[in-house]
């Protein structure tokens, strides 16, 4: 190839030059735990379910997938039934890849420019970088200095600014506190719009579900969920929503169409057949983020209260220099940019021993 | 679930109010020629390969992808290098869900509010729609009347609009023309910024790739590409470019992160694998295409000349009739919206047969 061009050449849009791109560094350390994955495998029985679904389907891979992904959606709203009680229908689950296409769906169709989406801060960093890739204008809003929501003055904050969309991310990521139901209540009911309340660690939470709430609030209300977390299926890509119908009907007109593969919608169906094993984790994990967290408590650190499968902790000094003494001992955690905190997701007994290990040597 | 509220009652974006969501019926009909997929499906050397990757991945699937999915992007420079004879290698290629995506993640980064994107149309009807979901005006430049392009007028409207991003579809979908190398030469040279040349149909053509221009062009020109007709691999959802590595740079600022599933890497490697016993039935097809253009000839239809594995034919006084005739007849083709004209895609000689006396019946 010619002469090298430099990114800083090209006609960029404006808002994007000088950025860089988003993720967390993927590094061959032996102790990963630093994007909450569920540390533990998929079982044999899994693997065996996983691998004689897609070879079921490979052979009409020459075709192109069922565009609406009805069977998925179907097993994912029986999934979402067993888990919350509430009674839903295909009609009331959309799946794309991963929730980050759900919620860049939602702004596309909800959102936009001259629009606004509001955020409790610090959330999860993609509601705002998904927030500039549609050009929906981003309002953050500040928890408490505990990282707690102040949910009084968050709904007058709503009342007052009227956003279009308001992201509400329950257990919160990274912080891992969970909105209980009625504070939920006092937020929808203050919102002009949409709210979406991003459950991607519902699994972990001990609060009810949102979508309890979906029938009394209609179209209002959008929940969006993930079989990265709990479900073990990162690799598969998989988020998913549950809303009211129109709010279903409203993301068809600004998904891609055949969105989601053919392998994708098979194998995703395999996972959620063995959804009672891998969910088996959940209870584990739990038990071992209360150690964890007593452990680091112990140990003389701040540590803020979880109901999701990560911490996360402080005081450093130094952030960026205690992380780096974190992968020197071979324990790959996240630092999620929060003056003087990091994020550990919750792995096995033996990863978290390693953790915790590490957290002894390294100095704050 | 309460009261049913309809979609007219949600704050959807004032643009997207009255659509209906884009795609081609799927219908069960023995003759499914309407979306211009391979007819031949994967041999079973192909499904055990793609099986058996998949099983060598799923014990990771608690794990995310590679976000760069860098492996599979060599594998498609080393096939884009084989099949142009032009050296690339995974800096110059990217990869997504499909060439939609793709091409929603070139608007992203290099279109938007304020910016504009040209098509020559009658065209692949994705483009303004993708435009419309980036929010990036469309500016649609007929075609001459026969469907052919005026170069030298084109090259005129690129000079004086000036637009952010120009598509130009080689061949081009729905009528099947290609476009020469030095008519491309002409266009790039009077683009004032990005011209991508949506190649999905490039392995049927028998012209040379754009990506012969890579070099010369630099960071202006995108070559898009997919592994949804040729490749057999619609189902398996994996679209591709070609570019200066600068653009990739620029992709990676707006892709959601993990957009590629471990499962389409996996499978798509498998596939790739597998390049020279798929595309071995290239030549089949372009010769059952020559073969059904002169039946459909010999019986008084007008047929655009094709260099792809559809055809674009008429003329019918009522095409949407014609469509339902085709229907009643087992023979699912496509109405792509062009008076007087319907679209078939070019399948095995029993399904061509079956098309071929359907059009003895269906009236004009």
């Amino acid at each position: 190839m010619g002469a090298r061009v430099e990114l800083t050449d090209l006609p960029l849009r404006e808002d994007l030059r000088g950025r860089t791109p988003y993720g967390a560094p993927q590094l061959d350390v032996p102790y990963r735990l630093n994007t909450n994955e569920n540390p533990y495998p998929p079982t044999e029985a899994l693997v065996a379910d996983v691998t004689a679904a897609v070879a079921e389907i490979a052979g009409e891979l020459h075709r192109y997938p069922d565009r609406d992904a009805v069977a998925l959606r179907e097993d994912l709203a029986a999934y979402l039934a067993e888990d919350t009680g509430v009674t839903l229908t295909s009609e009331n689950v959309w799946a794309a890849n991963g929730s980050n296409e759900i919620l860049q769906q939602i702004l596309q169709a909800f959102g936009g420019p001259g629009r606004t989406a509001l955020g409790f801060e610090p959330s999860y960093s993609m509601h705002p970088i998904i927030a500039a890739g549609t050009r929906t204008e981003w309002a953050p809003t500040p928890r408490r200095a505990d990282f707690s929501l102040d949910v009084a003055r968050a709904a007058e904050i709503l009342a007052e600014h009227r956003p279009d969309v308001v992201f509400v991310t329950s257990p919160n990521n990274p912080t891992g506190q969970s909105i209980p139901l009625p504070d939920l209540r006092v937020l929808i009911e203050a919102a002009p719009a949409i709210v979406v309340v991003d459950e991607a660690y519902a699994e972990f939470s001990s609060q009810e579900s949102a979508i309890r709430l979906l029938d009394e609030y209609g179209s209002k209300l959008i929940v969006s969920r993930t079989m990265s977390k709990a479900f073990a299926f990162a690799g598969g890509r998989l988020g998913y929503l549950a809303a009211a119908p129109a709010v279903v009907d409203a993301l068809q007109l600004v998904r891609l169409p055949y969105h989601l593969s053919s392998l994708t919608q098979a194998a995703a169906r395999a996972s959620l057949r063995h959804a009672g094993e891998t969910l088996g984790s959940v209870a584990k994990l739990a038990a071992e983020r209360d150690r964890v967290v007593e452990a680091l408590a112990d140990m003389g650190f701040q540590v803020v209260p979880s109901d999701a499968n990560f911490v996360l902790f402080g005081w450093f000094a130094d952030a960026k220099a205690a992380w780096r003494k974190y992968v020197e001992h071979g324990v790959l955690i996240r630092d999620v940019g929060i003056a003087g905190h990091l994020r550990v997701t919750i792995g096995t007994p033996e990863e978290n021993d390693a953790f915790l290990a590490a957290s002894k040597e390294v100095s704050r």
